[in-house]
């Protein structure tokens, strides 16, 4: 290949493939090029006048490096790799920095397995990271631990590309014998070092650094950025389904610091990225936010090459790998064609490819509940007053109410507006399970469960009766995981038969699917702004203000302790 | 150390070093920062108010990262590794990418190891390239062969850190096998590639860069630097004893090219280090040129760092290895101290620390000479003309002058302003020998002989008379290689005992003793502005024009063949 290479790039042998009047972001000069590219054995083997096979004329287009996602938790866009792969090329993403972390708290490392092997069978280019905080908080159940000597054996395998988002703060900060066996590990390894510090600044923020972690994609304010990135970081501007930071963040970008910026989505729904795109939405957001597009492009390709260590990618030069994007404009930032090792994998916004799914007996066995009744949910409260968590539309954070009840010694009449909450541990058949109070979602004679519930994901499960409850928990049950949704005494689910969190259908297939779950909640009643799925699965999490609940029990994050519903 | 420095940097424990009122250069925002430094086992670990059981304060002087030497053949300091750090440490630089070139064409990979064990016992840090050229040319005899399958199995080693520049431009071009498998190995290892391309355009370049090669040192003009980088090079801007490019390719440098250059010297003589320095210099001349001094300070640290992969430093950030140089200006660049992994290695411009040399037998043993005699180098010549090599001051070329002559079967009288010179195969006892004429030098009852004499190192000798050249080669032969100077009937020697090159004496005495070589060639009646030595060192390279000579015989560069002394 290499011997026939040079003799194409001299010009004594056809290319396999020429783009013809390319416009293309060179990242090094800055400028925009206008050349023909000719490809040859999946690398760019020349620019300028080249015979080839194949022609494809791309006037009038912008060509661009392949775009690259550095921190995506595949996992939240509910697909099996093999088939997320086809959603982004669709974008003209062409390589990603994977964080397995959602799996790994189902499935240890059988899962992260799963997820490489799964991204093997793809064209999508990737490096793995190794979760760093398995499970996430010692006040839930996870199926697997990845504890400091897990870590340190992991992260030296070659498939691992480094220490995945350093969460545990508190932690480090204590110098904690674990975190740190976690931290030397990586850095024994000579692996990269993934950061989580929102808001971490001054000397906390030193002592993360001296940790050797080397990335942030929690910043959200410019003087937050300029700190970080003066202190060594790299700053992973992130543009999820659920958190948007590109608009505010690009603008710590000079000519001086632009090297150190990246793009990242974090978490992104399938039917988010097929409506508005993946990093090529991020690059317009930037640019509307006044980036200019050149500098927009080297956040998006180069940058994330040189701090993840794709050799060969993130650029439009000779020798460099042939992964390319092709856009209508750089304002619209239309995918209208995506080349990967030097083939055509997408056109007009859609994967031309298919690859193969991985079949894997150890990641489709993930739920452990046993059979539940109605009496499961079950909620005695002989106080007067009860205790309630309280959701609002668009955040995380929730509130603790304190309401009236009549006092039973069986189970709570729901007040009018209060709705049951539950979780219950999936994993390991525990029999775990807490039952609560919640109120600012609406829902009508049913329930809605589901087995994504960060970071442990038990089954968690919402409803205003016990019979819908137990019949949407025990229907997850039997299809292996994912949504159930009883309304009108009938259940409707959207399987997510790999760990409970992801499904091999076809995308498309999904995103009509989920479609149609959504339409069901609000058929159920839930208000048009609440994302009712987004918002059980951060019900679960005992991190974000202010009461949260576990399969071990309410929890009061400000009181960093359980908590009940009575009243006293 | 890691749980250690997390409170250190919280404020919890003292730091071991705090340099207080530092000025130093952010190369990751642009900008000049004034703050303290707080270093402690060996990092920084935080800025700011810092307790610390050492304070040194730097007020008024600048702090810059340790500035990194992209290419550089040590040999050319004739001084060993644990001799030349010193020498480079007092300037201000705390990283190097060597080449070993010269050692490798005499003593091969033993030469190679020999250079990585002693720069192991330094505080410089490195990345040792495999020498890709060895034998340089067909044309001569050298002390080993590094072939295609030598090389890949040596790149894959730990201690090497990528190919050496890759000078046969035609073999890559014809993708010649061995060549390629050469090239192949370092792709496959994943290990980076050095070029050396001076010229070298368009769809040549192409091929060039298609064979992996990822930097290049030999650029001279903006054009060729711009080009280069847009096809994805790195530019390593050389400011050597013999070749200076800094001031020119500056200019090719914009906010957006800025992190595709490197300095690199190549090859610097140790006494050149000593009066004007080492990269601190090419900073200087960058800086006299008009690039911004942040800018110089940029392609000296942080670029090299990601270029060549020194992770961890480059930078003045926390967590970064606290490798530092302080300039008393950023207009003089004079190295007032440096810091290596934390602890003072070097005080105006002298350093403080010693490092234990390395005995290795295997590179002390170089010389292979049987006894010769004055009638070794007699030159019959049975024509009336003669061919000659001319010499020019400040150039390597040199040119082909045709001289009268009278014929003489056993020996040429030699007329005026014509000396002999002779190139002895040192490495195997082959008894190769070749002697031809030269003009350009003036040079009275006396000969110069020495062991450096690209890219073979062969015995190479000048003088007016057979008995003194003679003398010289047979004093060389017995201190085991160097220079020799046969003056007056007397001998004097500097001796480069390792492999011929290098000498293992106290970097100053060595600069001493050049210095009174230096003198004598002079007495001896080299004009003033001829480098006898250096003049020396490239007659026998059979890839620069006009006329060389090797071991094997006089060749006519351009005719890319051996020719003869005598002119029919």
């Amino acid at each position: 290949m290499l011997k026939e290479n040079i003799l194409i790039a001299r010009g004594k042998k056809p290319a396999d493939l020429l783009l013809k009047n390319a416009s293309y972001i060179n990242v090094f000069t800055g400028e925009i090029e206008r050349q023909n590219i000719a490809i040859a054995n999946g690398k760019i083997v020349g620019f300028g006048e080249y015979e080839a096979r194949e022609e494809i004329d791309v006037a009038g287009q912008i060509v661009t490096p392949g775009l690259i996602d550095a921190h995506i938790h595949i996992e939240s866009s509910q697909l099996v790799p093999t088939e997320f792969a086809k959603l982004v090329l669709a974008q003209g993403t062409t390589a990603i920095v994977a964080d397995p972390h959602e799996i790994a708290n189902v499935c240890g490392m059988d899962g992260i397995q799963f997820m490489i092997d799964s991204l093997k069978n793809t064209l999508l280019n990737f490096k793995m990271m190794l979760p760093s905080c398995v499970p996430a908080t010692p006040f839930e159940t996870t199926g697997a631990v990845l504890s400091g000597r897990d870590c340190t054996r992991e992260v030296q395998k070659k498939d691992i590309a480094g220490l995945a988002e350093f969460m545990n703060i508190p932690a480090l900060l204590l110098a904690d014998e674990d975190a740190c066996r976690k931290l030397q590990g990586a850095i024994d390894a000579q692996k990269i070092i993934d950061g989580h510090a929102p808001s971490v600044t001054g000397r906390d923020l030193n002592a993360y650094l001296v940790a050797g972690v080397r990335t942030d994609h929690e910043c959200t304010t410019v003087n937050e950025a300029i700190e970080k990135v003066a202190k060594g970081m790299y700053i992973l501007m992130r543009e999820g389904s659920a958190t948007q930071d590109v608009a505010v963040l690009c603008k710590a970008i000079t000519p001086y610091t632009r090297s150190r910026f990246l793009f990242c989505t974090d978490d992104k729904h399938a039917e988010d990225i097929e409506r508005i795109g993946h990093i090529n939405h991020a690059v317009r957001v930037a640019i509307e936010a006044g980036l200019s597009p050149i500098d927009a492009i080297i956040c998006a390709t180069i940058n994330a090459a040189i701090c993840y260590g794709f050799y060969n990618k993130g650029a439009v030069a000779i020798g460099y790998d042939a992964d390319l994007a092709v856009f209508d404009s750089l304002q619209t930032m239309r995918c209208t064609m995506t080349i990967v090792d030097g083939k055509v994998v997408a056109k007009n916004g859609k994967a031309i490819v298919q690859f193969k799914g991985v079949e894997d007996k150890k990641v489709v066995t993930s739920m452990h509940i046993q059979e539940v009744t109605a009496s499961t949910f079950n909620l005695p409260c002989e106080t007067k007053r009860a205790r309630v968590i309280e959701v609002f539309a668009k955040t995380l954070f929730t509130e603790e109410k304190i309401i009236t009840i009549i006092p039973n010694a069986t189970d709570i009449v729901l007040p009018k507006g209060i709705l049951k909450i539950a979780v219950l541990e999936r994993h390991k058949s525990t029999g775990n399970i807490a039952v609560a109070l919640l109120s600012g979602i609406t829902l009508k004679n049913g329930a809605i469960a589901q087995t994504i519930a960060h970071d442990s994901h038990n089954c968690i499960v919402l409803g205003d009766n016990n019979k819908d409850m137990a019949l949407a928990v025990n229907t997850l049950q039997k299809v292996g995981g994912g949504i159930a949704i009883v309304y009108a005494n009938k259940v409707h689910t959207l399987p997510l038969e790999v760990a409970g969190l992801m499904t091999a259908v076809a995308e498309n297939q999904y995103i009509a699917q989920m479609k149609k779950m959504v339409q069901l909640s609000k058929d159920l009643g839930v208000q048009a702004d609440i994302d009712v799925f987004m918002t059980l699965s951060f019900m679960a999490l005992p991190v974000i203000p202010k009461l949260k609940m576990t399969d071990k029990g309410l929890f009061d994050v400000m009181q960093f302790a359980y908590t009940k519903v009575a009243v006293e």
